[in-house]
């Protein structure tokens, strides 16, 4: 099947296109970007025409930041494409909304990507904590934003989302692997004095989770979550790529390439099976924490 | 149908207690409040106690404000009873989620309700606009905060959600009324330097809408809309009560006193078709403000 990529920049480039060169379901037959092309793969720069140009694509993938991106996902959906989404969805969940019921009217395919539900051991954290119960939970999600989004004062802009880009990878595993789902009791959001995003999230769940995610850690980074269950003891680290259970290793390595090409053939299955997949529970915890949030002023923040 | 009151403060006592009283469907059979009570009707000051005592009571209604109310919504579904929920329906969507996932397995009806939704005019307003292009729309929605909430520090305290408490209600009319639902595009909140709930918003939303909610307003209050459409301007005022088109009355008068018989009117409707009505879209437009919405700090306030 042919697929188009929409924005080519640092995403795209390392993790959308080598899976799509890998995907035995998959052609890669063109790009829309104001700038960035891929060699051999013919280019747009405005998605109108690549939607005119090429009916004999079917499928189109967007890799914008959120604020841009619903636009272009409207028109791919209006246009009859099967349309693939970066995470998170959207800048609002009622744009979310509007667009699932978009592809409803159309009859097309809109999946809701969440890259680290990918990611190699969470299949197995889920398996393992099925029928269990969770006592508490501790998640750390504490990473460099110099280091990941370089000089992109966008994730700091109003709707940028700040810590919660990386953090909501982390709540995307964490509504795929618990037993129950869980509530938002309290949050504090830090905001530093010149910026209109947090910088770091304190956030307390029901069920005894809680969450620290901060976007000022250098050195080793840290993507962990830890859980006390009336079981024994689950840890899933890296990202959701190693499993440990009451101390002890059980699954997967240190590595995250495999969870875009799983994305692909997701996506590959929900296109032949003429279904959809637009969970949004990591987004609701989001907003859910902007509304219940306390906003703290912390010191200014340059790249 | 025997119902029971939790929370009997301001608003039980001007619009529920009246209401109830005047019902052909309902008799008023026990209250819990920790401190109010109604002359004649059974009083309790736990709802535990309430439902453990009364199993007659099928019913039970929440005038709570949004942070406390989850637990008692809670013990309310898991003791069987049908549940009615004064707006907004809680202090997060995840939990509004998890109420109405735990009353469709238990079999109850949940009524999440938007009492200006029943205002005298948004029906005919609706009924006017239907088939209609919307062009442009101005919501107005300015009320003095010490008048209509004197003391309770809790409306701007962190979750209180502070001028939304009244711009939900404009919400709830805007998402009922419109032939197409709106995105929130940008917003700007002011937050007094002393609160963690904003005092002022201005919100700008597709299809040309934009509203203005402040809870500064001394003197006469503001709660109007008015229409551009493809066929002619609509106003609606006072709250939803007052129709005009093109300049000229329509309908309606400035009286609010026929929305919570119409509320209670449609819960009994509810529970004896066994259906539920959640419409979460006022919720989710608060939700998306918050997650979008620039931040600016104004005066601190004191009520």
């Amino acid at each position: 099947m042919k697929i188009a990529l929409v924005g080519i920049g640092k995403i795209a480039r390392d993790q959308h296109v080598p899976a799509l060169e890998a995907s035995p379901d998959w052609e890669l037959a063109a790009t829309v970007s104001r700038h960035g092309t891929v060699e051999g793969v013919e280019s747009f720069t405005a998605p109108a025409a690549m939607l005119d140009a090429r009916p004999d694509i079917g499928t189109v993938s967007l890799c914008l930041p959120p604020l841009p991106r619903y636009a272009v996902a409207e028109a791919v959906l209006r246009a009859g494409r099967h349309l693939m989404l970066e995470k998170p969805p959207g800048a609002t969940l009622a744009e979310v909304h509007a667009l699932c019921d978009l592809a409803d009217r159309q009859g097309v395919t809109i999946y809701a990507t969440w890259h680290s539900r990918m990611a190699m051991a969470v299949a197995a954290a889920k398996d393992w904590l099925a029928g269990k119960t969770v006592r508490e939970g501790r998640i750390t999600w504490r990473e460099d934003v110099r280091k990941w989004h370089p000089g992109q004062d966008w994730i700091f802009a109003a709707g940028g989302m700040g810590v919660f880009d990386p953090g909501i990878n982390a709540l995307s595993i964490l509504t795929e692997i618990l037993p129950e789902p869980v509530r938002l009791l309290a949050a504090d959001l830090d905001f530093p004095a010149n910026r209109q995003a947090p910088i770091a999230a304190r956030l307390r769940f029901s069920r005894g989770v809680e969450a620290d995610f901060d976007f000022r850690q250098e050195g080793p980074q840290t993507w962990d979550m830890e859980f006390q269950t009336d079981a024994g003891r689950m840890a899933l680290r890296m990202g959701g790529n190693r499993l440990e259970i009451d101390g002890r290793h059980r699954q997967g390595a240190d590595d995250i390439m495999g969870e875009y090409p799983a994305l692909y053939a997701r996506m590959a299955r929900l296109v032949s099976d003429g279904k959809s997949d637009t969970d949004l529970a990591p987004m609701v915890l989001v907003a859910d924490a902007f509304t219940l949030g306390r906003r703290n002023t912390v010191a200014d923040f340059q790249f």
